[in-house]
């Protein structure tokens, strides 16, 4: 299935996974592919790191996300609720529910995602879902809106 | 698909998962499902902690792991070799691959590991597996061969 013999240890740095495979994603945020298809593997495990004061998408779709926060601290959107993380924190992301990953202002907020091989694209939220989220003022002051 | 509603958010208290399911698997391991099937989720993210001086099963089966390690120190044995393990190290575990997770004398090891949720049974080494691991002084010294 796999030409190339892919490492069966991935040691840590202290900064980053040097045998990992890096991807392009969207400024300020580092996406490392951990294990992935080219394992073998029916579910991907990537490591992102956002910068302070910036965030993933604000994004919906059908595969589901499992969270484990590793490095900083920040906040999580997970449909009309925002939840304060640290490292170990554990988060699910259910079908279809609106969410983003927030670094605070003055700390990355490094984590591991956890999904299937196969899945949807990504769809942004319909105007109902943001304007749920922008009358809110703990949300709206939290959650980045720019594409 | 799911009768109860599971918490999106698990967090972390400094020393476990409080909403996370705890699960026996054997003695000197701690293991808590954070994620899985009852979230309808195709994989499941289990913590296992274990107690300086043991072992995770000395095994092998069809299905993969992919291993992040969170807390402590230990090795890990890969089929014929071992490696030492810190904190936030990752490691494939290929298919049919002999394999045990071994905290160190003096730290416990903590680590998540993720399978499929649907998968084989693990199996014991064969004779000539566990030859090998015998005949090799460095393996020897710190596979844990009881059951």
């Amino acid at each position: 299935m796999k030409r190339k013999k892919w490492p069966v240890f991935l040691p840590y740095d202290g900064d980053t996974w040097p045998d990992g495979y890096p991807m392009r994603y969207r400024p300020y945020v580092k996406k490392i592919v951990l294990f992935g298809k080219r394992n073998g593997l029916n579910f991907e495990v990537r490591y992102f790191e956002i910068e302070p004061g910036y965030a993933s998408s604000l994004e919906k779709h059908q595969h589901q996300h499992a969270v484990l926060i590793l490095k900083g601290r920040g906040y999580v959107l997970i449909g009309d609720r925002i939840y304060e993380v640290k490292p170990y924190d554990a988060v699910w992301i259910p079908s279809w529910t609106p969410h983003q990953l927030i670094a605070s202002e003055d700390e990355p907020l490094g984590f591991i995602c956890i999904v299937d091989v196969e899945r949807d694209r990504p769809t942004p939220l319909s105007e109902e879902e943001l304007r749920r989220i922008k009358e809110d003022p703990e949300l709206a002051s939290k959650v980045k809106f720019e594409r």
